[in-house]
């Protein structure tokens, strides 16, 4: 089960210390221009070492497109891309062989398979994102040329939360500032906190919400596999996430109907919705209001202070990680958000097709 | 696309108004016992007419099984069953042929298929969530001889919220009440405000929560289809509901890791966590804790009030719904929950054995 | 695996002596007119008890359309539908329980499920198919809007075999008689001979050969899903079945390059070939030709003599089947064969729409 | 549609002329020891340059796993890996960018697609089949600690086929000649007769024939996803393949039922049937017995001589091929089939686990 979405698919193979990562992208539609250098830039945003706040490790994470793009137009034939593994200290590694972290993918692995890669995360590893992010990127090009729109940004880390409405937010800012927090302000704050708590060894959590406009109504089906359990699906399916909400979310729980439900006007010949409480879905099916969610990620369990933990064999140890870790997964949080999305979308527009003969 | 799951898969069909409503099982392990009046009892839970906080509608609900079970026996091939729709007022509906309700998906069904049965609600009705209740029923049954049980219950309803941790609670006592709260002092709080509601006309949210007990480490997928994933897939797909998160959930985003990370600890030969915030899944696959989650609910967009909304014309109109709808959809939805947490946990159960030769 | 298609989609349930056998389709396109008396009319065309030379059973094989269609169009959503089984002589099954007969799927299923439904072969009865002749029937009338049409016909009984290409042949002149076969003095050869074989109380194999013509170039997949792949696959799933070619098919083995290859002919704007050795499809994809294949069928196992077998205790017993059984499957094979036809042909057309955005 | 198999799971790329061909394996059981050398030397097997009769392109097919495998063992993550393209001449093919030549898949792929990678058949390139020899390789290696062996052989080249029956042959004798037949003198006739055809610049079509012995009874789906469809599907996704069929297959079509019948013995505890015109497959599912198959092809479209065709505007043009291509692409194409054999059987072997719970 490394294969998402139904007509645009990714298929995901990696381990964090194998030869490569890299996928398989089939369904992509054909004939439409691609930039490869826009894949990079997206690859750029979620790559560590980018800055103070997040690891250190140095990863190019150079995508190697392999097929189904020929003189700079997909082909309507699978994409196969691999990005390199070249930062190998698997000798680090070594001492992980035998540990469980807290938190950590490592004994679950070991149960289900009975065997584990157990340099860096191997599979579990947050490395393999990167194929989802090379899959995004694609689908957002492809996405653009129909004037939808994907954009992903940090609205909580730890207490420090973003109230805002995201209308109100300037969403351009989003890349000025390492936190990836639209809200200059906010982000001073959150990146102060993220520093305060990587100087204490330890690790914060914090939520992205993302915003996606230009979406025609029609999209998503209409029981199973409504437009937002595919996005819950989605966004779950990151490290690290641990809570997905759409429109009035976990708020609307509080509240009554009077206040809430979404009443139309019409704009001439368009139907719109005076509010937007539904965040652009009912019924499963998108209404052509913006679409408009939340992820919440917990703190990374590696912290950078000695741990106490047990061995597969059931003995003590203590367990002290070198460098290298992000305190808060947040601002690396958000190109995987938008790509996720963006796979989504161009797969409800292309499953959408089939709907009329 | 109304098929859900991968081994262990539903697919169902049917409006509300329509001859029936009903569904396939396919994947159904060979050779269990079924006790079909269990099934029933399921689908009793979730009729509505039951008590004085929801739907006065009469349906009877009663479910055929037409194949697949032998002599008390399932037979490893597909169970079809049907649930007849024998309430049938669909003149009540005919003002509802051109009229777009606020919050529901008239409107998008039929941007989406330029056509839509418009008597209830018609495929977008909760009524599809009986056959859903067929399928958990025979899922959970099936469970419980592997030592896996599933309890949900009523945690929240508008501001009335159960704070205590489930592990506090006597989730016996849920069916003890109509709004299906294990604590009685706040199912109490619940009814008294879910009968203020509606006698406004008005609807509330809420919230359910969900706990699995006795699920063996080593379900669920590493990457895509993470345990918590199909959880949040499954959740979203019931209607009205807003968000799910699972363990820390939420509320990790404003925690750091040292307070988090679940430590090992080695009871005799068995490998158990001290704490559980990772809620029973790390690395997408469980570790043989509880799994407990939590679904928003938004309140019901059917208000007994005068609504002003439009027609397919565009034209304002007047909408007064006549009675028989939910003010609070939480205390119907609990049995839909468990049916959809047994079936995800089930398909993992089926797709693990496939993990080995 | 009771599901057949990716957008168009068959979900079968049903033994053959349980309440009903049914299904639901999936995927089927909105807005579609249906006409129901067209889908009782294929139904009647594979029922039992049409002539002479197929089993006397009477099954009256009334469908019920439970959903997906709404004032004579389909709404988009599945349509469920069942035919209940009218025809129970259950007791004379009884001494089948323990029973396996020769070259049936009594002993896999056994062994494959612990457990089986022995009346009449349950699900392995080839009373399934009725269910496919349902949903064929539908997408039927959906190609016939788009100008395909699809035409099977028995082209050999035994050792008498119609020779003639099927551009000779007069294809509406297939239900003239109970053979389905289009050439006159070969269908009362054909007739013949199974009447012959019923009195000796053998049966007796043969072959069907089906015609679609109007499809357009394009439909179908480059490697896995191939067009005529899926035509293999489905023909492979009806009962009886033991072998698929198209075009040339294995006559092609001993041919040379030389004297198969397609020649192009430019008809004003329109490439044509000028032979179709290819049977309509090119590396996997239709090219707009005519597109025909055969499906060898084997001699139904049931004999009317004495035959010696064993129980599943493994002891000798003699096993003599009362009437109502088929001397030769391929008549009632030819609309089983249309309808599989109908539906590879009608999800290639929805797929296809997805190439491109 | 890329992606062959339902748990053991191939997802194939790759362009002939691109820079690399290569897949994902998913759903690859976990902890089983591999030998490389085997993957590489089945690959050998399919690779052109072998010898006088196939193509003297010079390919040197190594495979590079990149992921899945560690310290020589699975570890149930997906197998990634790639097959360089080494031997590029993509100057020979500028003449092909605008010409579609008879019986390929030019044409049809310009039409679905739009655009196309002219070069060397670009996606359509038997090459392709390299990706599913390396995971019929894996798949053969895992069946063979379960007793499940694959051979498939050269059965038919034009018209000296091989009438005997595959339990007199000696099939260790397959690897003996560069047809792949295990009978001498036929083998002696077939190269006999292909070096004929490719001193003519003509080719000639075959037969390929495959056996499965040790599969346990019980695998295959009972009625979509039967064994032998999948086998046939499989096998028509092969390219140039017209045929299949399997037991008796296509002369079971003049025979009578009283001949055919495959009755039971008991030997012990274990059943048998006397005869095997079943194949081995009763109801869809294996009954324990030698499954066997066969496969036709059609003659390779690519001669070398002077062909008039059109091209991408409708004008006609001459086309002469260079060298390098197979006069018959049977000897090569037994590999291919006993990869795709240990696909569907590793497949249904996975998916049959999930038949008890």
């Amino acid at each position: 089960m490394n294969t998402f979405g139904h007509i645009y698919r990714l298929t995901s193979f990696g381990e964090s210390h194998g030869a490569a990562i890299g996928g398989v992208i089939d369904g992509v539609p054909a004939g439409i221009e691609i930039d490869l250098a826009e894949i990079q830039t997206e690859l750029d945003r979620r790559r560590p070492g980018q800055s103070a706040i997040v690891t250190g490790r140095r990863e190019s994470d150079r995508v190697k497109i392999l097929s189904g793009i020929f003189e700079g137009r997909t082909l309507g034939t699978p994409i196969g891309f691999i990005i390199e593994n070249a930062d190998h200290h698997s000798n680090d590694y070594e001492t992980m062989r035998h540990c469980y972290r807290p938190s950590h993918a490592d004994y679950t692995y070991q149960v289900k398979y009975g065997i584990r890669d157990h340099r860096g995360g191997g599979r579990s590893s947050a490395r393999e994102t990167a194929s989802r992010v090379v899959a995004g990127a694609i689908a957002k090009q492809i996405l653009k040329r129909k004037g939808i729109n994907i954009a992903a940004y940090t609205s909580q880390v730890g207490d420090v939360a973003l109230h805002a409405d995201y209308r109100s937010l300037d969403l351009t800012m989003t890349e000025t500032n390492p936190v990836r927090c639209p809200d200059e302000t906010a982000a001073d704050k959150m990146e102060a906190l993220i520093l305060e708590v990587k100087s204490q060894g330890d690790t914060v959590g914090g939520i992205v919400s993302c915003v996606v406009t230009g979406v025609p109504a029609g999209l998503g089906e209409p029981v199973f596999g409504k437009l937002h359990a595919r996005l819950a699906d989605a966004m779950l399916s990151i490290n690290a996430a641990k809570g997905f909400d759409y429109g009035m979310g976990f708020a609307g729980a509080s509240m009554r109907g009077s206040e809430t439900i979404d009443r139309f006007i019409c704009d001439g010949d368009k139907i719109h919705t005076e509010t937007n409480n539904s965040g652009g879905i009912q019924g499963g099916i998108s209404n052509g209001e913006d679409i408009y969610f939340r992820v919440a990620f917990k703190p990374v369990a590696t912290l950078l202070q000695e741990v106490t933990t047990i061995t597969d064999s059931g003995e003590r140890m203590t367990l002290k990680v070198k460098g290298r870790h992000d305190p808060c997964v947040v601002p690396r949080a958000v190109p995987v958000v938008e790509a996720m999305t963006a796979m989504v979308i161009l797969d409800a527009v292309l499953l959408d097709k089939t709907t009329h003969i």
